[in-house]
């Protein structure tokens, strides 16, 4: 029996989503959390904490939540899992959209999952949709996140980060949602060199990373100043965002389906967003360029 | 062999598609629809209609398509028809997105499906999405509606209505699109008192209402005045339409992930949508009177 209990992890979890939104008030340093706790009929609750209108931030989630129940069949079916009777879910995940053009939307999630007492398994990750690409700013993002993984297997980053190419992937458009990150999931002692308890501590050190990740991020555009035109194309690219999380994301549609909160599973998505029908880019201009880097296995660590 | 084949009908849906637009542009009266003539590799085209910036109109699309092919399982599986090699599927879709709040979204699909030589079915709709309701321009759009579905059937405004109702319907918000409208599919000489010509007839017949049924509901809400309020309700109505188009529309998912040709699917997307989160409407403000509206199974003609 593993002390690393489903109790432990939600309140480490828990934790960790107090630290977030400490550190992403500070970094805003104007607009403050406002806390949502909500509870679900089957079993389990959560504490959604919004940001609106922030010196940095536009609009930004938190989430914390705590499931529980029987497993349906359909549930079965989208976790690709045939045993069971219970299940547990617990996780933070992430979605910040600022308002200045030259700082990039990001994304984290962790999450714990549980099947009956038996099986169990870690999944998360971190990516970064910038609404321009600057090449030296991607490295930047990726060797934060190669530091955290090799601190617990070599394997790690170069893995993780193909999974997230391939997750991050919008078919219908032939591009990548942005530069990408690290994207793992049905993580547990028997597929990876790490005990049970190795593995918390993993999803909490890439939770950890989160703050200065996007602090390195915030820094380096949040004084830039934008013109109209920057604003449009920021919006077009929260367009593509919202394609994604709608039409691709396994987490929203899933949530979406299986009757979750629906308010806490959109909070993903931005205030405004805009789309044009066909829209074309100069040939050349830094959107043009942009367009051109969003595609998978781009080796980022080494621009 | 009927006189009514693939190719009288395919002539048929473009013709309509020209007089739409003729008709939308006098509507207007000031933007210009632009064509755009596309090919499918697979086999087939279409002309993608798409207006922007008008006096009445900020963002619409009229599209035509004529599409062919050997049919997929995933096509099958999507249709539910389990025979056949070939497929041919023709249509008119328009979706109109107005500028001003005051004014309805309105959509409108005319198609036609056949299963190599053998099989064939009609379907379509119309439904209006109204900012704000109002009973009886809803009542008005629904004796429009009525009154061409009376011209050939009397089973058919009843039926198509309760479709619509169940089809243009959103779960995880537990709202109606709008006020609906119709809504059939695989209908054919055998599941309805019509020859194939009547059917054909019977569609294009609601292909021909489109344009005065929207004149009216453009007319009783064009010239009213609008505040930054009441834009930023319709864009966060527009939010629900996109989550409706990305989340739950068949013909959507099925032309994303059957790889169509993406712009043309998301011409039915507006230039801008907001998104706010847990946005709650005042008591017995218009708003939350149109909420309390966006229901199943009410009688629109009772108003």
């Amino acid at each position: 029996m593993s002390l690393v209990n489903k109790e432990l992890i939600a309140e480490k979890f828990q934790l960790l989503q107090s630290e977030i939104c400490r550190g992403l008030e500070q970094l805003d340093g104007q607009a403050k959390f406002q806390s949502d706790v909500w509870e679900r009929e089957q079993g389990g609750g959560g504490r959604t904490n919004t940001i609106a209108n922030g010196a940095l931030l536009q609009k930004g989630g938190v989430a914390f939540s705590e499931v529980f129940g029987t497993i349906s069949d359909e549930m079965k079916r989208q976790l690709n899992f045939n045993q069971g009777e219970t299940f547990y879910a617990t996780g933070v995940s992430i979605v910040l959209h600022p308002e200045n053009p030259h700082v990039p939307i990001i994304h984290m999630n962790v999450r714990y999952f549980q099947i009956d007492e038996a099986a169990y398994w870690f999944g998360g990750g971190i990516d970064l949709t910038p609404h321009y690409i600057i090449p030296s700013q991607a490295k930047l993002f990726h060797e934060q996140l190669k530091s955290v993984c090799d601190q617990f297997s070599q394997e790690f980053y170069p893995k993780f980060k193909k999974q997230a190419d391939d997750y991050f992937f919008i078919p219908h458009r032939q591009e990548t949602r942005g530069v990408g990150g690290i994207f793992f999931d049905h993580l547990h002692e028997e597929n990876t060199p790490l005990s049970k308890s190795q593995l918390l501590d993993f999803v909490l050190a890439v939770g950890n990373i989160f703050v200065a990740c996007y602090a390195k991020q915030a820094e380096l555009g949040r004084d830039l100043s934008f013109t109209e035109q920057e604003i449009k194309w920021r919006n077009m690219r929260r367009g593509r965002y919202v394609e994604f999380n709608l039409v691709n994301d396994r987490g929203t549609k899933f949530g979406l389906h299986s009757g979750g909160r629906t308010e806490s599973i959109l909070m993903s998505l931005p205030s405004e967003a805009n789309w044009e029908y066909n829209f074309q880019v100069i040939s050349s201009s830094r959107e043009k360029q942009t367009l051109d880097m969003l595609k998978k296995d781009i080796n980022w660590l080494n621009f």
